[in-house]
């Protein structure tokens, strides 16, 4: 009798990571000679050692179609990382026992560059504890920071919405700059990694239309320089609009909202890099400014997806399967570009060796040399990615999403007893 | 020769001004027996102050066209009123001279409660000035708090912005909260007036589905009350989402981010209840929270706006027209519901005294009596103003806005000294 599958997500959600969760589910079903039953794991690896696994034989085929369209973690996710086997080899113990249980022979995880070192060490379980799994990682996040794929599932979509919502708001602020509010800011995600901030720039239709400044975590901040070019810009056009990546350091490296410690908005998970900023615009050079923080809204903004970012989504989670398939096990597919435009792309994979706890920032030649907007070739790397709409079902003017309703399998083993050491 | 017309934005713009803009526009070329010409006076009254008048015929039909879904003030907006005639004779003679010189027989303003009190004061320049000027209002603002009319056109896709990416950001936060953010708090707009916020709990597809607490600009917050039922949520269904009125008042009556006015971020015009709200959360249940600050992004939200509310605003516009081919003056449309399911509506119109600088905030038993939710009347009400999409066309995976040539008609009169008096 054919193994039975396990997938699970990890790390902070997207748009489409329910795509890809499709993908895997609606493709494991198209090889019944190779696999078994499938299940999800609840919140990630956590639900793998707490044994809460979600019977996907109790969800409708109408459910599971839908994850296709439907943002957020079907699944729950989890912000939990596997020790190392010889410091918590109670945990690999654990994982073996109700992988045995529940005759679990795949693994799928779907998650950013830390859940690849997760699969990793579970696809490592086969040689080291001597029990058959075949894992086999599944990438997305909005951050674009995992290694050797042209973009992450999960990106495209986040950019979409900032390109698109910065386009909107700055025409707003174009209207009221006169007699009003001349600078917009809005704070974007990426702790590290300035993608997100970089897709800001798609909202130009032409140079300085809308006129903004982007800053990159990538790029230490220099309020004296800014705030001169800030100044220009809106003697030259009246209004100017500020994008901030969340992960914004100053000239000694700190996080601008660690560096402001003593203040009131200091705490870094809290965020707060564009009312910092508002603050100092205010008082500098007495411009009313109007600011935003988009926060999860940018990752969960499903409505107005990228349909290309749905599409590799989906693909990912599919090949992911094709390559359980076709025998491998360790490995993560990636999306390689093979032309700029028409953008054409397919799936190719990589060991997870090549992609764990690895973080790809934005190359600093994709950044304009003065540090405050992007470059042709970053600009020709962006833009296809937020191409195509990918409009959810609509119903009394909201968009229609699925809910899974997560039965658990009746659980064969005792509690585990260490799972939050 | 019939007169010209003139027409202006004013206020703070929103996702379908330049939609009523359209209804103008397009509904004055239908009647050439009536109008001439038709001018937009850039940013508001202040541009005809200026005598800064663009000259519509180098508009092309397409870009007449696009403005129905365009966001923001295609012709500039103002924060600006008229002083009273007795004590700033200067700008009405001076609005005169603008009028007799472009031979403007027509003005329609299209603004908030206080635009409409200066579309009535030029209404009441026929009288008191004995120039023929026929002066109309058109209605706008998200905030829902214009007297007399069902809604005001803007707000019904502001609340569609609002109602989904809380679904959106909710179902995120629902995956997240196993092992990370349990609290996910949304700032709204609503400086006096909470139906921005109420529009949130169109979200929930049942009752606490998502679990939810809004806190309104007409309920004075109880931080201890707060807290508790925030706690109990969490305890029952493991997160919760809040969302909060930008114009949040405390016990005393004051607005938090005044009472807390010692701290960074205590501006008023900067908005920033959300990180207060969050930081007193993670202090005082050490919950992991995020927070979002929608800002200008759900008032251009036009990528998502609703159906109903860019007809309704086309309609305004059109039917503004209208009422002057009627030879009347000194009204603004108002939209009147018919029924609730399915939602009716006509136009109406009301004399510019019954709305001029008069706010009409969320009556109180809209609110549920625990003050953190609305009633069923109230969803009743809201939930057909959001009905219903109207994609604006995309090019290169953005939503394609058009952009006016804005070119001046050639001024004839001397500068205006004193418009900023």
């Amino acid at each position: 009798m054919p193994n039975n599958v396990l997938y699970a997500q990890s790390g902070g959600v997207t748009a489409v990571i329910n795509a890809s969760a499709c993908g895997v589910i609606q493709t494991v079903r198209r090889y019944p000679e190779t696999f078994g039953r499938i299940f999800a794991a609840r919140d990630g690896i956590l639900g793998v050692l707490k044994e809460e696994l979600i019977d996907l034989e109790r969800e409708s085929d109408a459910t599971i179609a839908g994850l296709r369209h439907t943002p957020g973690g079907a699944f729950g996710s989890c912000r939990f990382d596997l020790g190392n086997p010889d410091t918590h080899p109670e945990q690999y113990r654990r994982l073996v026992e109700v992988f045995r249980a529940h005759d679990v022979g795949y693994f799928f995880y779907n998650g950013g560059g830390g859940s690849m070192d997760t699969a990793l060490k579970v696809a490592r379980i086969a040689d080291e504890m001597d029990y058959p799994i075949r894992s086999i990682g599944v990438p997305k996040t909005i951050d674009n920071d995992l290694a050797c794929t042209d973009t992450s599932p999960g990106f495209g979509s986040a950019a979409k919405f900032i390109a698109t919502v910065v386009r909107e708001a700055s025409m707003d602020v174009e209207s009221m700059a006169s007699s009003g509010t001349k600078v917009f800011i809005m704070e974007v995600m990426g702790r590290h990694a300035g993608w997100l901030a970089a897709a800001a720039a798609l909202a130009q239709q032409a140079e300085n239309t809308p006129p903004m400044l982007i800053l990159f975590a990538e790029i230490p901040f220099n309020q004296e320089d800014f705030l001169k070019r800030l100044n220009t810009i809106i003697k030259a056009h009246g209004y100017c609009v500020v994008v901030a990546s969340e992960g914004l350091k100053g000239p000694d490296g700190k996080l601008l909202t660690v560096a402001q410690e003593h203040e009131v908005f200091a705490y870094t998970q809290l965020g707060g890099v564009a009312p910092i900023l508002a603050r100092m615009v205010k008082e500098e050079t007495g411009h009313k400014v109007h600011w935003a923080v988009a926060d999860y809204i940018q990752r969960a903004a499903r409505h107005i997806a990228s349909r290309l970012d749905v599409e590799q989504a989906y693909a990912a989670g599919a090949m992911a399967v094709r390559f359980a398939v076709e025998g491998h096990t360790g490995f993560m597919p990636v999306i390689k570009r093979l032309c700029d435009e028409p953008y054409l792309w397919t799936v190719d994979r990589v060991p997870l060796e090549q992609v764990a706890d690895i973080e790809q920032g934005l190359p600093r030649e994709y950044i304009t040399e003065d540090g405050y907007g992007i470059s042709a070739a970053c600009r020709r790397h962006l833009a296809p990615l937020i191409d195509g709409e990918d409009y959810p079902p609509y119903e009394n003017g909201l968009p229609s999403y699925v809910r899974i309703r997560g039965e658990l399998l009746e659980k064969k083993l005792p509690a585990f007893e260490s799972e939050s050491s």
